[in-house]
């Protein structure tokens, strides 16, 4: 069997965890600190994270907004290797139909949407109430495509408004989401993807490292 | 450029992370907890985490003992993935020297010790003291034949004797560790493997996902 090619490099398309860092209005603060600190006198370093599922590079699973859905420890692990399409949308305001229709979306897809929220530093970032989300037209056009997984480059695919009805298009139809990618500097086009969400049980998301590599 | 052959399925390595799971003493206890829960007329399921960095399957980075090591988020990508050699040890106190040394190591192996430890479900039992870890003298075995990575079955790679100095020898040599390897039912062999913790910066160590099918 032909064993992963490792020539060409990987890039990470995963945010970095950090204290205090963006969060969710309404969620705890994201916190990393340590238990124990070696420039304190710690015998070692030791980190305790607090924070939602649902922080940084995160993916959502059904049971995010679906009754008894699937848990994130249920993404099955061939869907986490895979060739993934990483499409750019010029509406500074959602991700409308007609640009999505402007690409052939085929069926099992993973599909990824770079917007104008990569154009800044979001991690590091207060919550911003303007950001670039997923309209509900395009996310049933993505439901009847058949797409495997949707991608965005802020914490929520969904928006203020329809929050909840994108979230249940996609994951109501066994679209598994994937939030909060760091595409600064990344190119549109075709991409070989590794996305492994931390394996939780009976949790309605989990952060993940997301890497590409271009095919 | 091939892309990553999927025809062979993948196996998880990974314990699941469960309210209240396995934690190393003096830790707080791990919490897996929904903010808002859709049985109880939550608007939608959110789970907030709070743990160790070092809970169930999880990677060392060299800061965990090492002031000013390397944190997590600098594990290079590129030894996320490759092949990993699964070594059965039959010791059941300790992974001696001598039963490491059968094997013939080579520089840049990741190798990982499937013990005892894998032949209960030790992910959701009690900590148990008398768990098996890695002998001081196979650390400094390691660390001479260069290994990149080492993994174990349990959720430290040393003993409640030696456990500093084990970390220091593989740590402090650029050696990396994955811990909480959920080995059950595991072969021992060649395997290809990808490891991927998440990105938690300044981090002594982060939750790890981590995959191997058989070479």
């Amino acid at each position: 069997m032909k064993t992963i090619n490792n020539s060409k490099s990987w890039t990470d398309l995963s945010a970095p965890v950090t204290n205090k860092m963006v969060h969710w209005p309404g969620e705890p603060e994201v916190s990393v600190c340590k238990l124990f600190d070696m420039n304190k006198g710690g015998p070692a370093n030791v980190t305790i994270l607090s924070m939602s599922a649902h922080t940084g590079t995160h993916m959502d699973a059904p049971l995010h907004f679906i009754k008894n859905g699937k848990d994130i420890s249920m993404f099955p692990i061939d869907m986490m290797i895979g060739p993934a399409r990483i499409i750019e949308i010029k509406h500074d305001r959602f991700i409308p139909l007609e640009e999505v229709q402007q690409h052939e979306i085929n069926p099992n897809e993973r599909v990824i949407f770079k917007t104008k929220n990569s154009s800044s530093d979001w991690p590091k970032q207060e919550f911003k109430r303007d950001y670039i989300y997923l309209s509900l037209e395009a996310a049933g056009y993505l439901k009847e495509k058949k797409v495997s997984v949707v991608g965005v480059d802020y914490i929520s695919v969904g928006g203020k408004d329809n929050g909840k009805a994108v979230h249940e298009m996609l994951l109501g139809n066994e679209i598994w989401v994937i939030e909060g990618l760091y595409l600064n500097g990344i190119k549109p086009g075709l991409y070989e993807m590794i996305c492994m969400p931390v394996k939780i049980k009976d949790s309605d998301g989990a952060p993940a490292r997301v890497i590409v590599r271009k095919i």
